[in-house]
C-alpha cells in the first residue's frame, strides 16, 4: 500500500503534466527550488502545509481538490486491501493467525 | 485560512472525541508519544504520512475518510475566501490592488 506522501506526490505530477508545465515552470511559480518538487513528485519528501499550498496555487488548483484526489486514490488502496484479505483461502487465514 | 495542518489536527481530534478516546489511549494504541498527538491535534506537528496512519488505525477510521474531512473543511475556506473577495466594494477592491 502506497504511503499518503507517494499519493500526494503522484497527484501533483499528474496534475503538472496535464497542464504541459515542467518542474521548472512549477518551481517560479511556487518560489520552491526544483529539486524540492521533484522529490515530493516521487513520494521521497514529506511536503509541510505551506508547501503543499504554494504548489496547488502553482498548478492551480484548489488544495481541497489535490487532498480530494489522494483522498479517493488511498481509499481504493484500501478496498484493495480488504480484497486481498476476502480471497485468502481459510488454511491462509489459519496460517496467518497462527 | 486555516493550514491543512490544522485542519487535520481538527480533524483528528473530532473523531477522538467523539470515540470518547483520551489522548493517553490514543498514544497506547498508535504507539506514538502522547505529547506528540498533542500537538499534531492543536495544528503545531506536521504528522508525516506514517504517523497519520497510525493515528487513523487507533481511532479506527480509514486515513482515506481523514483526508476527504479535511478535504471537505478545505473547501468550505477556500469558497469563504471567494466570497469575502466578492463582497468587497469596488473602492475595497481598489486599495488592495494599489
Amino acid at each position: 500500500m502506497s504511503t499518503m506522501r507517494q499519493l500526494v506526490g503522484e497527484v501533483l505530477r499528474a496534475r503538472r503534466i496535464a497542464q504541459g508545465l515542467t518542474l521548472r515552470d512549477v518551481s517560479g511559480k511556487a518560489r520552491v527550488s526544483l529539486g524540492y518538487i521533484s522529490e515530493v513528485e516521487r513520494g521521497q519528501k514529506e511536503p509541510s502545509s505551506e508547501l503543499l499550498a504554494a504548489l496547488a496555487q502553482a498548478l492551480d488548483v484548489p488544495l481541497s481538490k489535490v487532498l480530494m484526489d489522494v483522498s479517493a486514490l488511498l481509499a481504493i488502496e484500501e478496498s484493495t486491501d480488504l480484497a486481498s484479505v476476502a480471497t485468502l483461502r481459510p488454511d491462509e487465514i489459519e496460517a496467518s493467525a497462527a
